[in-house]
């Protein structure tokens, strides 16, 4: 054992500072929960929601309800593995349990239109997964029906989850004090490598049918969110290229699934980007620049950004997420340089129900995190962040890159529809 | 969702990796965990038990049955919060619960001794946090019912859970290959920082009679430890300075529990170390020097490792866990260099059952990682490590450290009892 | 002192490894250098003159034969500070010299071309500071002058001094091994951050008539010639967006010079870009992004590159310019990582002449190996590299980004004359 | 060209901020240096010479008058390469010269005493390279003889040149400030790895009666004086383990030398330690350790330190020589963090006479500062820094080490006499 605790000699007197009622007393209410999809997201999503009542103090009681897939036998072997109670196979009669609360999306991009809005006008509140849809139309459709729901007290998020990692929730608030001064430069890139072998077979991720873009969604949407959400204001317009490389993989092999017809031992096309390069400009006049890439050997998850501002600069790696580099502009120029601050501090966004300073987090901790909001809000009955408004942002954003990079990359202006 | 796992639109056609059988045909054994202490690491303890059979395939089922405390309204309050089915207020009888198989002792060195070999005289496994025990005299007692608890198939661990980071585990594995040739230097610190505020209270970690020691039993039993697996060979003798800076610190406020009389405003002496610095012999001859204090300013967790062989070296730092820096001397000069792994690959140890590459571990998932590879050895029969026997030998280099302190440094050989 | 030079006790014996001839017997020829211009460049120029032959093995014994400026008593005191014999106030003069074989011109771009085809049409060969000039026009001249008087033997280097950082010169030399296989992407970045303050005054680097353009001649050159060198192929086509960010500045105090009348008090407005951001192709369809700004607070010289191939990829940062990271994609998964080159052992570029590994070189020895590699082509009569076709490539990149920039980033190629 | 000088099209008009009076102007004194011994450390300050009036103001004007070594035509090949006047092949003549004021001893240790004496009663001012001498008799010598030289205005300096690596003079600047507060722990590290193959032959350097110790000599001196140095107070005692890994070695073949007969082919013993482990208290309590090998794998130049006090903590490392690691302890803790400072600010020590921010400067650059700073103190007729007597200091504490070590590291005062 290693820690700092001073206290910590009070096993048998106390609780601890994060002990709530007994269960006798736990008079909060119930919220359950019904998860769409079990697979890479789901096993995350789980975690969080098994770990979210574990670690924060919450106005409600997560209860994970049921879960649902198509394959009886797997979806009932997943609820199982990651502690679901009860397994459904269509997500319509998950939707209609009365012990569902909250429908947590985790399918892919061309499945979320549908289900979000049922559920929404089912009575759900709804955690859907980035991006928030494949389309301008679909996530116009999902933002509506969100916009309806409020009306009814419920609550739509989406799941933009690296605006819960600490260091980026703190580099927000750190811009929002003022600390970086009028910004100048946004600097955004995501970058993997899993795509780098071309022996990598044709999933569905490179299929624009099911995906709706490659990196770009699947990347791409991450990183601007996090622009917009850094730096506080809109996007006025793009400019963007975008490009595969390896135009044909191979068929993947085994049982295909349901959505496509079981493959030969050929070729097919990829239909999305493997990378795309865009710049663009804030409403404020800030430059910006983004690039999401599955090709850049030897990085595994780089999102790594930079904000320089008048005053100061802040960066950002995603494979050191416990870390936040600031460079704060007012110091002297002797003693000025970026500073690593390790943002595991109990001041720190989300830290004080964790570990002593300096104990690592990891990824899968954004998701305790993104439960831990989405709960607050269900239970004040505001509206979350990022909500469904958002999402309908960064899809605007995408669809500008889309056009833009159509036409020779001139300068795209992001839509932004005029309030009613 | 930003991944790279192929396939992952298979949410309702098959479980993904990780899945179990169902519920139902769950016929693995149920593993009865009974946990003594739940502050700090009982917390990270709890949320070991919880995650592990949610993520790992176990060959038995952890059932988090009950937790120990004094205080009957707090301990209830711990278990519902933490996930434990029943509470205890005192030790004897969770030992004495059928439904409880393994005990897991999370209490300060004081106690370890005493509720270890009632535990394992009783017929439990025991997992016991570090240091092993607060003197030589208790580990010995404690490692000879560990040795004769073996003769019933009853197993034991010590709960240097540092051994269970990937990238150290990663480490040994590199070692154990030969990669690193003949040892030379071992060079271990461990660098904390939260007793430099003079106004930071005396809490029973800087008590001697409850710590037994301080920075040397706390963070010095870490990285002896750790210096000793990873060579895979003993330390042969050390030469120590230890020091307390602060000799008198605030008696702690509130209500101090049942081993202190209630403070008042007054001061109390410090009685452990501050710091201790101890260099050393391994039997191979290379040199080995540690560091352990809780005084060094910016530093939070900072155990920092680098380990230099004939034919290459390792280095690590815990407050970037995902990361092994390995330099192979068999590179030509030209290209060689200290290269940057990060230990998230399926390869890497514990990895397969985590995320895609890339996607961070944090601090917590050390103790997944044990509780794992404890169910593994109690299934399977075999002696755990780091086993009682090993927490002995650390004790024996703590003893040896305090020798040589009280001597003026001179070299102490670190105590090796000829085996029957 | 401290070496790993095994035979340093010889001081009486040899005279190292980097001796020449006594002069008594030294009969290389001698190579008078005339430099026009002693600011900044001037001093940095005057240092790599200065040395080159203390430290390398030359054919040839540069002299520093005369300095030119147009203040005759501050032109002679530079001369006595930087150790050249003679002082001339007239670059014609200097161009006219017997004893000046070779002009190093070290003045801002408005001048570049008057001088450098003067000195090549009188028989002389040049260095000329980068960016070659301020238009396409006057770089096709002195590429044209150079063409010409490489039929006389006169060769002409445009000083892109960072290819002769040893970390670049090792990274073009794996890429053209082959080591990072087909390119995916090269990413360039440029950050300065004297700009950000509002107060810095209206120099000349800020007025388009002297300086061309702002960052991105300045610093965008650079990386341009960079990104072309180590991918070695060119750009196929750019999409840029360059901004202005403080559109006045205080007209700077003092006397001003003969180019500008004394300013007053008042603003002046700033000509030039403080920013530009552009993306491309290269021709063999990789992506290629560049940043040049002088407005990111903290980077005080951040020349930033990466390159992701098929197997491999590189990184280096000039604000850390002896290293060069290398990730070899051939590694297994398991061991694979970035690797931190220390670009010091004899075998790296320029190295064998230094000082022993792990001691570092700095920023002032890049001017040492281009007059090196130099001499070295006036010797041998080859044409040295980079040359003035290759500075005319470079202005023709930035001509593009300047036009796309007019054109809301519509994708522009870069003008490439069909060779007769 | 690429800066942040506004003013450079000043070419013309003033000479810059370095230029000094012209040469028919210059009235200050000459200052004849005269240079023992010319390998690596006769070339690196030849290097420091031939700058130091290029680039600072000095009150002398250095001149290179004469270079030593035994062999003839050696010593004229190295006097041609680094640009001495003369050259002679006895030391006693060189001390002899009216025109040397200096005698620069760049030999190995086991001359430094007789030429240094010698010089210094000649009425030479001296600079000796480190460490000062290869026992404590011959450093008391020396430090008598520079005693007496004081009273006839002549001064005496050792070469600690990593004293004037801008970064580590700013760090002292910054402790004598009293920004660090009390101190707690000294962290000193000085690692290189050119004896890890165990087929590296048997040169001066591995013997003792050259030498004078191995490792502990060659780098531990270093970071003895540079703890010294950077906490302004004395070492108490030290406890030490040394270690010779490899101890025998084959002979050096080649013409050996006069020292030394030719060798065969054979095997020799290894006389000096290939690694030293010390730790020490300082004058107020603080714990220090070093560790100075030559066997560390892929560590070519590591000198890495760390110092934490009360109130921050610094850290440097010599591979990054340009920058310096700042934690600020008075910053809130939620923005505070070690600061990466990049040491090139025209406020730090000796960069006010080099090139912009973010332009790195080399080893050798330590060597010209040490030159300004001892012509500045011929000048002014003050002691230098580090004196005669620091590097006694440095030697007593080497000598007490040694004396550990053979006690089996009993902690072994360092012998301080006192002051008449």
């Amino acid at each position: 054992m290693t820690g700092n605790d001073g206290n910590e000699r009070t096993d048998s007197q106390d609780a601890g500072p994060t002990a709530g009622p007994t269960a006798a007393q736990d008079r909060r209410p119930a919220l359950g929960v019904g998860m769409v999809g079990y697979a890479f997201m789901g096993a995350a999503h789980s975690q969080g929601w098994r770990t979210v009542g574990r670690v924060f103090d919450l106005p409600m009681r997560p209860v994970l309800a049921a879960v649902c897939g198509r394959d009886a036998t797997a979806v009932r072997a997943a609820a199982d593995r990651h502690g679901w109670a009860a397994a459904e196979t269509d997500w319509r009669a998950l939707v209609a349990r009365d012990d569902v609360d909250v429908v947590d999306i985790c399918t892919p991009g061309d499945s979320h239109a549908e289900i979000a809005v049922a559920a929404l006008e089912a009575g759900k509140h709804v955690l859907c997964e980035k991006p928030l849809a494949n389309t301008v139309a679909e996530a116009e459709a999902m933002a509506a029906a969100a916009e309806r729901a409020r009306a009814h007290g419920r609550v739509a998020m989406v799941g933009f989850n690296y605006r819960r990692v600490p260091a980026l929730a703190y580099a927000r608030r750190l811009i929002a004090r003022g600390r970086l001064g009028a910004l100048r430069h946004v600097r955004m890139t995501y970058l993997q490598d899993w795509l780098v072998d071309p022996a990598f077979p044709l999933t569905w991720r490179l299929e624009r049918e099911h995906a709706g873009s490659g990196a770009l969604g699947d990347l791409g949407a991450h990183i601007v969110d996090l622009a917009l959400h850094l730096a506080g204001e809109p996007l006025e317009g793009v400019s963007a290229l975008t490009e595969t490389f390896v135009r044909t993989r191979p068929l993947p092999t085994g049982a295909p699934g349901g959505l496509r017809a079981p493959g030969g031992t050929g070729r097919g096309p990829v239909t999305v980007d493997d990378a795309a390069l865009f710049t663009g400009r804030l409403a404020s006049g800030a430059l910006v620049s983004f690039e999401a890439t599955r090709m850049a050997a030897g990085r595994k998850n780089a999102l790594r950004l930079e904000v320089n501002g008048e005053r100061g600069s802040l960066a950002f790696d995603l494979e050191r997420l416990n870390e936040l580099s600031f460079y704060d502009g007012d110091e002297p120029a002797e003693s000025a340089g970026f500073r690593r601050i390790l943002v595991t501090e109990p001041d720190h966004p989300y830290l004080e129900a964790w570990w002593p300073p300096g104990h690592a987090l990891g990824y899968e901790h954004t998701f305790a995190h993104q439960a831990r909001d989405l709960v607050h809000a269900i239970a004040s009955g505001t509206e979350p962040e990022p909500s469904f408004a958002d999402g309908l942002r960064v899809q605007r954003v995408l669809a500008a890159v889309e056009e833009s990079a159509r036409k020779n990359a001139l300068y795209t202006l992001v839509h932004t529809p005029v309030s009613p």
